[in-house]
């Protein structure tokens, strides 16, 4: 399939100018036409276009969000919601036009239920927000995708990232949604009990659902009381392999790492140029260990004798949480060094996911892939949960290299498929990975096609998005 | 609603003669009429009445499934798949006749893939011939809910039971399944993948939705490694609320507990009667922990320190098994020893969830409740997740009784659902539970019903179940 069947689109343009008339006669300055607001509320993270909305307009309530659906409705409008624009298969791109909602102010926590650990907010609090607001219950929320996303949008790409090893992903620990579905009503998925058996799993439909189902307008999360004790370490090994036969053997003997991150040997060449460090440049692992100080200790001994006996060097370890930020650091600078690779350069970050036994082999041939396009692409992984990204550095107007780059995509996600692994671990459909999502389920298209044109039937609910042309 | 409008169907007669027929032909000795078999697969764990099908038919592979699927939906003729026959709210009954699809002979492990942690089942094996066939791993897939369920009926109704507040309910523990849907088609719902981003969580939607839009035809589940070291304990306390009390601290704390079970002072004195043991006949909780000796060890202490605090008495510990499965022998017999508090009553088991802050007012509650009913009525939970179990033990003949255990059961769910809980944590709603599940979701119906509708528009797949008459 080409790119241009992935992103064609119709426009309705009576409708989106009819629709917008009656938006800014009920939101005035909060309905915002503007080129360059706009253009930010396209896509921007990847070697798609942007497709830019016709309207961007900022709720307040879930009351005005449900407004804005029925106004879409009633004009046949698409509906693009919009939390802090991080997703990076071309979620938010508007292919047919329509109206963003952006929600940047709809942002509160609504409730803190500490002695039930869990919390209910707004779609459109960022995870490090919600975890500044938690600072004084000794709570967290874990799940860390790297970019501080907005709560809304983890839950509608069913984000993880680095401790969902531990932790899980949005699909775990998310207890309950309010979602305002394509006919303007306002649903609640669930309720705050740890586990039910009560009708259709409504709340894991929507978590992932990329917004072409509903409008989140609150998500109630599950939270994790803050560690007593947090042990952090990072250790170089010869080769990426004995990297991941030491993570594969750390998943097989059952040890709870909490996080265990793969840098491939260009990642920590581009994170000490960065970051004016020093670490060996060989593949290594980050990892971190919870719990208690005696279990956190046992736990990174036992994971120590592992990793010596693939050929790991020496451990840096750090408990004290500024000596652990500073360990760190590499990991989470990761996407932004690797920019520095080649200055310039767009960055495109796509990721696979396989089970844990064909890691080594997937991530191997992919580096071999990798020398053979020529392309500069450090490889940075979640690899406890056989989940790993490259991340591709191109020229954006050179049309040879977003080619290659493209197939180069392709050529992974088939990889991953034929080890019986997913074409995403955690960044979901959006526009990019349309045509191999149908080589990967099949089948399963089919009842999927269904459920949304049973909820959706005018198909306003972000468009072109998830599934190919037939 | 009344009991009538819970179990009301129509019937295809002609349809069912003419599919029986068919299937007669195809499955010779493999489609049963026979009265007893019949009666057997309607449902005969509740008051409900016993609704039988109008065969049973014996599948031995996928393909067969899609075979009896296709012959049904020809001939518009309900399909109740059937695993153990454990379920606890009329999931099989037939209320229109129909055909039950018996998975006895789908019981075989199709692959154990332990370096992954996870294995492919066909529906109809148990969890415990699972468990035997695991043994020389070093793997075992922990849900328990009590009795030896089948696999697919335990994804089917979404179970979990003793370990759930460690590994998770069905809901985290499979990771992909086949399903025949109405249309015949088998389809793949997910990967081997421990996480994915790949379109709609089918997986989860089947999980859970029994039977009404699909026959599950393989399940792949995630597997654990068996826990180096096990430590279980038994601890009675002076009141109910000591307990829940403790098992709130236990909770917040984030203390890793595999199990923590409550058996209120009738359920103790039932199994004292019952088992031969002589237990305190006060409220208890069993406890279990899992991991390294040392780990399991300090866990343990922790726990004892909480539970001394809400005046729990002496402690009974154990780690090597025999004495483990001594002490637990109470908590596995509780329903067997609590329908001997009254020879020759059937027990009806009804279950509700609740966030645990609320868990000790709901429980007692409950218990004021029970004595004014006058029932017998021992109450055990899986109380870690806030999820309990009233057993009532009633005369199936007598209909003041029926009446008051349906009045007492409806209370229930209502109380659970004033407390932001769920009319059940883990049995599911069957015909049982549909009037009060209208009242949990309320809006959510409706989108729940559309889903239905697209993916089994002639409403073959167990009807009658889940959805209330409108």
């Amino acid at each position: 399939m080409s790119l241009a069947d992935v992103i064609a689109g119709e426009r309705n343009e009576e409708g989106i100018a009819a629709a917008i008339g009656v938006l800014k006669q009920r939101f005035g300055e909060r309905l915002n036409t503007g080129a360059s607001m706009r253009e930010q509320h396209g896509h921007t993270t990847t070697y798609l276009p942007n497709q830019q909305p016709d309207a961007v307009v900022f709720p307040q309530s879930a009351d005005e969000v449900k407004d804005i659906v029925r106004i879409c409705a009633d004009h046949k409008v698409p509906i693009i919601p919009f939390g802090a624009g991080s997703s990076l298969e071309g979620q938010l791109n508007a292919p047919s036009g329509g109206i963003s909602i952006d929600m940047v102010n709809m942002n509160r926590v609504l409730r803190v239920n500490a002695e039930d650990l869990d919390c209910v907010v707004e779609p459109g609090i960022t995870r490090e927000d919600l975890n500044v607001h938690l600072r004084d219950t000794g709570l967290f929320f874990p799940i860390d995708p790297g970019a501080n996303a907005s709560i809304g949008g983890m839950t509608a790409t069913r984000a993880s990232g680095t401790n969902a090893v531990r932790y899980g992903t949005m699909k775990d620990n998310v207890l309950s949604l309010t979602v305002v579905t394509a006919d303007g009503q306002e649903i609640t998925t669930g309720s705050r009990a740890k586990k039910s058996s009560a009708g259709y799993d409504l709340t894991r439909l929507f978590v992932g659902s990329e917004g072409t189902l509903g409008v989140i307008t609150s998500v109630t999360l599950r939270l994790y009381g803050i560690p007593q004790a947090i042990t952090a370490g990072v250790c170089p090994f010869p080769t990426v392999d004995d990297a991941v036969n030491t993570v594969i053997m750390t998943i097989q003997m059952g040890i709870p790492v909490a996080r265990i991150e793969l840098l491939d040997a260009l990642s920590m060449r581009a994170t000490n140029a960065h970051s004016g460090l020093d670490y060996p440049e060989t593949p290594a692992l980050f990892v971190e260990f919870h719990g208690t100080d005696a279990y956190a200790a046992e736990q990174a001994e036992l994971f120590g004798e592992i990793a010596a006996e693939f050929g790991g060097g020496d451990f840096m370890w750090a408990s004290e949480q500024e000596e652990r930020n500073r360990l760190w650091k590499a990991r989470h600078n990761a996407y932004w060094s690797g920019l520095q690779l080649r200055p310039g350069a767009n960055g495109i970050t796509t990721d696979v996911c396989v089970p844990i036994s064909r890691l080594g082999e997937c991530i191997r041939e992919t580096q071999d892939d990798i020398a053979e396009t020529g392309l500069i692409a450090p490889i940075v992984g979640h690899v406890g949960d056989g989940n790993f990204h490259v991340l591709l550095l191109i020229d954006q107007n050179n049309s040879d290299e977003i080619g290659k780059a493209e197939a180069f995509a392709e050529r992974l996600s088939a990889r991953a498929l034929s080890m019986e692994g997913t074409c995403t671990g955690e960044h979901g459909i959006g526009q990019g990975k349309k045509s191999i999502l149908k080589r990967e389920l099949d089948g399963a298209m089919h009842p999927m096609r269904r459920i949304k044109a049973a909820l959706d039937p005018g198909n306003i609910m972000n468009p072109g998005k998830i599934f190919p042309p037939r």
